[in-house]
């Protein structure tokens, strides 16, 4: 039995993702489609509109076999770490193949990236690094870097958050020489960046938007989003009282930063040269989430640096957290969220090749990645009314979700 | 011009309150009327009903000339250190005496009890050990202790509280030598248990109580409450929404808890003895306040003690911020809230004699009690609406209130 890998966030899941998951099993040929899924708080420092185990209940619907967990600590981090941390995990559970969405759906663009990065790359760091000192910010600096080694004209434009992300893969996979096949397939008419919702492949930004915006599933957005997903949208804006955005949080992040010491606020992941001080200062003026934000940000703080920041401050990550994977080659286990027949069937038979073990609660998990996940889960559902609260967070105590 | 000190925590300010100033003036013959008041948080670990600058107005109409603030570092403490900073702080302001109620209203009681404690020290310390190792809480071993040592029968019931504190004062003034003269006065036909209304001297916590479980001034309760008091409680009300009660922290504090390491947990002042494991524990069935403590609650650790911790972990107050008190002799500074024009005479003639900063706001002030203050403050109006914070918060930064 093969088994094919995707990375995703499913924030929501939509049609592209139906589509996605399709298009992975005939490309691939694998039996098993495997998803490595963000939990509460999403790659750009943001949470997610509904939890990871409604998400992986409408992926499971949509035809994912087995959705894993991409760690906290793996999954709120700039493109390299959170695709080590993916393919580490999609590796431990034997793919034979990943498969991700990019603009041209060309895998050569990528591997012949990866070969022009390979040669060029004293050439790569010096400029990376002289942009850098010039106070741009990583992404900006990386991405005229990567021009000046001609990987743009290459066919990939690294402009694109999906083809950086795509990139990240390849590179992780290459660099570890692990025996998996990287896959693409092109994102048709949806653009990443895209508000408008623009059909039935309508990007997850702009479904997110909609969603967010209006408060409620309109016609547009339901066109947009497999029945699945309106479903467990629906289901959990009615238990948990309402959908999770950043400025729900608010008054808990504000909260601590008003309270933290400088120090403490100095030892958290990402606040850097001498940032707290701005932090703190804007604090006695902010009186929202996106106001605190666009008071702090900077050429070098891109808005996304700056979410992630706020999301390790109200998940209490601190800087020795992040250090454990920083220099950690593999992950120390793998959380199983939920599986079909099939995905039980392939794991049934993987299980016992695998070198750490297969998890399906963070109960009596003694590392720094499952203590940060445990806290990353609190925070997330901080913002419901205290009696739900506790209904909710219960579900990372209950067994793996079988469809 | 002579001054006479209150120690006081106004919550609310309430008819017996104005009897006491009037007593006071009366007892002393002081021309000036100061009184060190708790801030945001209460001795017996509370947040106070109104915030210190209403609190202030309502103390300054009614007759008191000055009002300054007790650190939090002293206020939310047990009797000893609490009268240990308020005792300070009025020698630092030159109080030839000091007026506090007590049940019996007879200084001699308490006078008696000092040189009966000095010359029973060593019998007082071996009961109290043994009572501590019993398991018994600090209040009822200390009891007992008094009692080997006759001290009961002497005058002074120490089972009640507002005996404690008084005690607390006199062992204060005498143990530091000050030239300060300690005044009683009979709380009459109020009981500081008493948890109804009595007519216009209710006590403290039956008109709080009544207060936060109506949600609004009741007959009874305005009976008991000076005009000044309830036109702040009114106001306070109106401007920021509602009054503090520990349920409106329930969703801060928990989070918090949450999201804390046991380390850091076992870091905040007062959590010792793997409190820490029961604390976290706990923390994942509560749902309310008061549901959380009674179930951490133990014989050893009573409720009291508990609100004091919860109070600690809320203001982020740790061991090492603590130890700065239990080693200094004085206090750093004296935090002006408000005077009269009597009050701004005597200060104006004072403060050349003073052997520390008289200060209006903690700006620039750079030591520990400061910062805790600072974001005990912070802590206090986060349970507020975003735009309500900013506004109440400001009023740190605004100068003295003068009547």
């Amino acid at each position: 039995m093969q088994a094919c890998g995707l990375i995703v966030e499913y924030n929501p899941f939509h049609n592209g993702h139906k589509f996605h998951i399709q298009a992975s099993r005939q490309e691939s040929g694998a039996d098993c489609i495997i998803a490595v899924m963000s939990g509460p708080f999403l790659q750009r420092g943001e949470p997610a509109i509904i939890d990871k185990f409604h998400r992986t209940k409408a992926a499971l619907a949509a035809g994912v076999d087995i959705v894993v967990e991409l760690p906290y600590l793996y999954a709120v981090q700039s493109s390299d770490l959170f695709a080590h941390g993916a393919v580490q995990t999609l590796h431990e559970l034997g793919v034979s193949s990943i498969c991700f969405g990019s603009e041209s759906g060309d895998i050569s663009h990528f591997t012949r990236g990866y070969d022009l990065l390979n040669q060029y790359q004293t050439s790569y760091q010096t400029m990376l690094q002289t942009k850098l000192d010039q106070g741009l910010a990583f992404p900006e600096a990386s991405r005229l870097a990567y021009e000046t080694i001609g990987l743009t004209t290459g066919g990939i434009d690294l402009a694109k958050p999906n083809n950086i992300l795509g990139f990240s893969y390849v590179k992780a996979i290459f660099n570890n020489h692990l025996s998996i096949e990287p896959l693409t397939i092109s994102r048709l008419n949806s653009d990443y960046h895209d508000e408008h919702m623009t059909g039935s492949v309508a990007s997850a930004t702009s479904i997110r938007h909609e969603l967010l915006k209006k408060g409620h599933i309109s016609a547009d957005a339901a066109n947009s989003l497999p029945e699945e997903t309106v479903s467990q949208l629906q289901t959990y804006q009615a238990e948990a009282t309402s959908w999770h955005t950043w400025e729900n949080y608010f008054d808990l992040v504000h909260y601590r930063v008003m309270t933290m010491t400088e120090e403490e606020l100095a030892a958290i992941y990402g606040v850097d040269e001498g940032l707290e001080h701005r932090i703190k200062k804007t604090g006695n003026k902010a009186t929202s989430f996106q106001g605190w934000i666009g008071m702090i940000k900077t050429k070098r703080y891109t808005w996304t640096r700056l979410q992630r920041i706020f999301t390790h401050i109200l998940t209490n990550t601190r800087k020795t957290d992040a250090a454990s994977v920083k220099h950690s080659q593999s992950v120390p286990h793998v959380r199983l969220l939920g599986m079909t027949k099939t995905g039980q069937t392939y794991l049934h038979n993987w299980k016992k090749a695998m070198n750490v073990p297969l998890i399906s609660t963070l109960a009596r998990q003694d590392n720094l990645i499952a203590a940060t996940d445990e806290r990353a889960s609190h925070a997330y559902y901080s913002s419901l009314p205290a009696a739900r609260k506790r209904a909710f967070q219960h579900q990372e105590l209950e067994p793996p979700i079988i469809l």
